[in-house]
């Protein structure tokens, strides 16, 4: 039984990309593009989530997410509370659960999670009570999902049908919640071809089994590509000799405007941001007219509407 | 004359359940029944309190205690706005005062005080502006009567009347503003019997004298009880020499399920949380099926909206 | 052109009162005037911004004036986002470009922008996409401009026309934004004769090319003028040897009663707040009754409403 199912198989918590049908990833993106008409206009707001209370549950701080989240759910007209628990209080296991039956009993109807331990929205979602959803907004190196639906948001929007793409994905996969989910949607809605591309230490063991193909050449991976997804390099890795110096790192794998042209003429670029600019991406590749990392960010809150809006059951289509 | 009245003898502040008369506290319960039927369904919200602006004022910092207040008055549809002022920025005597006249110059009409100093959230309703209340959230050791309110509100849903109530407070009486709120309540209400369980350096001099019956020995003290109200233990009193370890601590005054035994079978179980587990209280205890932790948790938004309806003037029942 | 103005002449955004038509100045006090109404009653919303998000974007802490921006937003049902961005991890140039374009994209439609470099806000609107307006909440010692107009509309309550009012500005002129905007707004609507009073070292150079009259003695300074506005003395100015003690400072230009004597009988008394008692100002002249500094508090929300709704092309006149 999928845990992120309910017993007519619709959407209860949102938790992965992983091992979901293509019907519902296709219905959150249908979801969302109806919600991207609202927040063009005016007045950004739809009725949808009245009276119901969105609780973030940050464990580890990321403003920027948070914001995407709180922007969604008020524009959903729910009530958020923004809670943020610092890992320092090493809120874990027995004593997490025990946070959470506090937070439930308070008669909230959603947790968005941020946590840096790899399955613990899962953990949180297992012990929930019924009525009360979960959304993963990033674990530890597992999974963030509302990041993947919305590269795939964009990527339709641009490109249409998933199957007849070519999709390279470029940079640290080995330590990213990011690419893993993406990997996993792609192939959910039938993408014709995904690869990564990334140096022998930055890849995870058996990554083939994802169902991608491996390049160790950017030049050879980005060639005739639709679609090229940088992921951001986090510096502490540099420490941990990973990885070569920032220069030589972009020198070898950084996206320039020359290997851009490798790829398609119409290929997009994305980044989930913030972009190292000069470590993994060049600041004129960035900003470049085949760049759609801003276009990432505003789809991201109408996507973010989607999952919230189904997973708690109150989407006009099921009304 | 009442600080806590109206000229008609209504709730204006909310400061203490002392003195308090018995028609007004069963005035909150039954208000808070009312809403505790709200906040069950799917839109919990009413527009009591729209266009009503709230202000957090929190000098000691305690994220729940605040988060059951924002999700109170956003239920009663008011707007809320959070502050936390540090208490290392001394703010005291006048310039308390000051800040306070400033905040009630930006038209607020309710403060919610959390401070670290008794007496902080009379001082403050003394010298508020006609027009607005203020509710103590916690003042010092001296009291924290909406905690005593939603120990009330659980102990008549479970109990009905509380005439023929025999009814235990066990821990550290001395420190607790709790402790002191629910006795002053029970009194209030007309509980048959009120008693403390503590050692002799956890109990405040002439305890007696506020109504209860003292116990040193938990087994004797719990005999025959309707209702076990166990403190929580601030574990930096240890560190005072006031307290033995924390496993004699719990083989002295914790609650085991023998001890939940010596009280009358349908007996419940209390504790205003967080839970220190194999402290004050045994996990089994506190998960167990007489324990009513988590409906107090649930109570406690249903008791705050009743309280600040009541002090804003703005229940159903006066309009 | 005029960077705040769209190309009718109206507010798009509110960086400074230099250079803004008188026009656009009385509009602003006008429909501040319409809004203090609204606040005085006990439901204190309008729901003009309904649907628009206002996003707090603090680079410089300051809960006072963010809770006051707080509070107009919500009384013009807007969302608000807070977003507290410390200055110690230096988002400047480019950086803070891109941290704006990723905001921009999130479909906010105004940021109120506190910062401590001098011209940020200008930075942030001259970058701003058509359809986001920017409000100056303070930037360096450049210019703070809606503590100016409710400083003006506080004058104007009080004293009604500016063409005859003779009007002193006292304290340390030269590091502040708040003197500035004020200079700029009482010439900007007519102002009589405006007076500046500090010691040649807290004087910026040529400050009468403002058009302002200099006095270095305060007992002349005061004499027969009609408003006294005391600026806050940033006591850390002290180590820097600019001033004498907080003793000598208070003999020199602090506001005693005496000197409260030399103004005109009916002459009000203003302080942006938080007064230091003692320093600047006696205890008992901030109190006292020709002082209006809890009024300028009171005012700060009407003024921040208008400034926001005309910004936003949301008045009820324009409609």
């Amino acid at each position: 039984m999928n845990l992120q199912l309910d017993e007519h198989g619709r959407l209860r918590h949102f938790l992965s990309t992983e091992g979901l049908p293509r019907e519902l990833l296709t219905q959150i993106l249908d979801t969302a593009e109806s919600f991207s008409g609202v927040i063009g206009k005016s007045v950004k707001k739809v009725p949808l989530l009245r009276g119901r209370t969105v609780m973030n549950l940050f464990f580890e701080a990321s403003t920027r997410t948070r914001t995407t989240f709180e922007l969604a759910a008020k524009r959903l007209s729910a009530d958020v509370i923004n809670m943020d628990i610092s890992t320092s209080s090493a809120v874990k296991g027995e004593s997490l659960l025990d946070t959470l039956r506090n937070l439930e009993a308070m008669q909230c109807d959603m947790f968005v999670v941020r946590h840096g331990d790899s399955g613990a929205a899962h953990f949180i979602a297992r012990h929930a009570l019924p009525g009360v959803s979960v959304i993963n907004a990033g674990d530890g190196r597992h999974a963030h999902p509302t990041q993947a639906m919305l590269d795939m948001f964009t990527i339709r929007r641009h490109k249409g049908e998933f199957e007849p793409l070519r999709i390279a994905i470029v940079g640290d996969i080995l330590h990213s919640r990011v690419a893993r989910s993406q990997i996993h949607a792609l192939n959910g809605l039938g993408a014709g071809e995904v690869r990564v591309i990334a140096p022998r230490t930055l890849l995870p063991r058996q990554v083939e089994d994802l169902g991608v193909h491996v390049y160790y050449d950017i030049d050879q991976g980005l060639r005739d590509v639709d679609v090229i997804i940088m992921l951001r390099l986090q510096k502490e890795r540099m420490a941990g000799a990973l990885l070569p110096s920032e220069s030589e790192y972009f020198r070898r794998y950084g996206l320039s405007a020359e290997r851009v042209a490798l790829a398609k003429p119409d290929a997009i670029v994305m980044h989930p941001g913030p972009t190292n600019r000069g470590v993994e991406i060049e600041a004129g590749v960035a900003d470049g007219p085949q760049s759609v990392i801003l276009e990432q960010v505003t789809n991201g809150i109408a996507v973010r509407m989607a999952v919230m809006s189904l997973a708690m059951g109150a989407t006009g289509e099921r009304a």
